[in-house]
């Protein structure tokens, strides 16, 4: 195991009615001036603007307003709201919304506290990857709408760049969000394929840390294991019932538990998935989860053939209620992957490439992409350029 | 499930050597005097005392001691340590030792922000259960020596009072710690029968949060599934091994884990077993977890006799690895609670208790004891005075 260091000071205010909690708070924190970011209006359908509108009058904070972030928040909506900041002393981010949102207020946060330019924020911070080196930021809140990425208990985000073909992680302990409302009824009425993205999303959270190669600290493993078992028996319910309280309740804190550093705790993850990931949606914009479902039991695939050991891939069949008795090692291992591969499909996920649009022609730049400069990616299995060509082939399909 | 607010923003410092984060610390907190709490002087035979002070004089801070914490402590060393406190305006108290020198700390700091007098403290305060009404009180951190307690990442303790036969918890959010160091090589020298305490009390921790009501809260349940299974698999090597760094490791990550809020979340756990357990280890000054291990598996034989569904029992086959393969659904509950016996056997603890020393004459003061002036206590299931008299007479052996 590796050594690790964790403080997560976010006051998480789960259930029901719980954004009652969020006045107080802003008032307990003396902010003045919040921004308040979100994307194109749904809260404005489901009552979450209204109410959150109303926690922020009743703290008696000036309300400023970013609207229109995308599902993969773009640099350009991150200088806008750096600038609405500036201009207005803003204190306070509340976005309200799913990880999106959230991803873009961070980066705005985090580009508040950077000195230059705007237009060597890209190159300077989030392309070097110095997010973390940025030392006074705005504070960073959330009202959940979509349980999936568990950005709302972690220091990290992802925001992307058309122009240079690139979707970046960008992180910094400072935008931790210091309050998080997490209402599972706010996500009754999100649209079933976006529940499904983020059933996978979560998904795939845990599996990437549970890939690691350190495989002797036990209860990070453990616990990511019950959360994935957690995710493939609520996602049924999930797809066939709209208003299933305890079930959005289920996913919705299994996907923050999933990527808050706290249940991946001493392990490097893997992560080959979701580099390889986002280099295919910085090129085809596709949705995250989508390209990680195809590219996942492709990943296993190739991996598992020269594994050192099964045994992580075996301790896999009791998240997929596989029973073990009378079965030899590989072929659980076969069907271990292949219910991952009915699991992803249950939930509507395509199973190759082409499915998403992908060209043959763009199989070098997404390697090169996916490496990011280094010459190998991943942490379970080392993967070299040409280990991720292979992959990205596997995964075209026929 | 029930609604949850969460916030812990113990900074967790998890590994070898990681004491060295202490002193940058301390310096970056402004404190000024710093109150050193400590048992009987182990740590100044392995190095962790030296390591401590180092820190402390590294961060140029003004160093005060109070040693001699008991096992379980007792109202007059918090009240001592709260004089200690005031005469030196304490603004940091630094436990170095397990959860009984940590649990003192806390109280301590509670009492530092208690305006009354010090004879007042134990009836308005402990007894009446309102340390979270205390505004103002001394941060608290520590460093761990014994994996068990938990109470590194939580916001709890327990103090006994010896005159008044009472054991009872103290709970502030304000005395959350707010650096732990976990070293697991710092309980290489810890004694057999203690790492076996700290097992069997971590393993309680996750069982009565396990046990709720609310069985439809599947993260946390699995979570904590995951923690015992984790704790079961490791037990051996640490009752046979000195210094298996990651079989340490393990225990300690899980101990904290396992009562942190964080993994129990939107659960009422049952916690019988730790009232009943108080009332007998405050008449007789034995071990928790010798109390918790013997009580256990006759409150499981208890109330399975009328559970309304055996599926939390059964799902704690895995825990102990048990076959489900052709076995019904009573013989595997008999086999869950004879299994669980066997664990705590192996840990070297007694299976009944006339072998700690209790006298059946006081088995109904136990029984007021553990009730707290309640008429039940349990959640899973409740139990009523003539339901912990029996549990009692039944432990009590032939």
């Amino acid at each position: 195991m590796i050594n690790f260091n964790i403080k997560r000071d976010t006051l998480i205010c789960f259930g029901k009615g719980e954004i009652s909690k969020l006045g107080d708070f802003i008032k307990s924190k003396g902010y003045y001036n919040v921004l308040l970011t979100y994307g194109f209006g749904s809260i404005k359908k489901n009552g979450v603007y209204d109410a959150s509108i109303a926690q922020l009058k009743n703290a008696g904070v000036k309300i400023f307003e970013l609207s229109g972030i995308d599902p993969n928040p773009r640099i350009e909506t991150v200088l806008k709201g750096r600038n609405i900041c500036k201009e207005n002393n803003i204190d306070f981010i509340l976005a309200v919304g799913g990880g999106s949102v959230l991803d873009c207020s961070k980066a705005i946060s985090i580009a508040t506290g950077y000195k230059g330019k705007d237009e060597d924020f890209w190159t300077e911070i989030i392309a070097s990857f110095k997010g973390d080196t940025i030392e006074k930021v705005v504070d960073v809140g959330v009202v959940l709408t979509l349980a999936a990425t568990g950005s709302e208990m972690n220091s990290g985000g992802v925001i992307s760049n058309l122009t240079t073909k690139e979707k970046l992680p960008i992180s910094s302990s400072l935008v931790v969000p210091k309050i998080a409302i997490l209402d599972p009824s706010y996500t009754f009425s999100v649209p079933k394929n976006q529940i499904a993205a983020g059933i996978v999303d979560s998904f795939s959270h845990c599996l990437e840390q549970y890939f690691s190669k350190e495989n002797n600290f036990i209860p990070s493993d453990y616990m990511l294991l019950g959360l994935m078992k957690c995710l493939v028996q609520n996602a049924n319910v999930l797809m066939k019932e709209n208003n299933n309280y305890i079930a959005h309740a289920n996913l919705m804190w299994t996907a923050t538990m999933a990527l808050n550093n706290i249940t991946g705790a001493g392990k490097n993850g893997d992560w080959s998935v979701h580099f390889i990931e986002h280099a295919v949606s910085a090129f085809y914009d596709i949705t995250h989860a989508v390209g990680l479902a195809v590219l996942t039991p492709y990943w296993m695939e190739y991996v598992v053939k020269d594994a050192d050991n099964l045994s992580k891939f075996v301790a896999l069949a009791d998240v997929f209620g596989i029973d073990k008795n009378g079965i030899s090692e590989k072929e659980l291992v076969n069907k271990v992957i292949s219910e991952c591969r009915k699991f992803f499909d249950g939930l509507g996920m395509p199973d190759n490439l082409q499915k998403v649009g992908a060209k043959i022609e763009d199989i070098d730049g997404m390697v090169v992409s996916s490496l990011r400069g280094s010459d190998k990616i991943g942490n379970f299995k080392d993967l070299y350029a040409s280990d991720v060509k292979n992959i990205l082939i596997n995964a075209f399909g026929k």
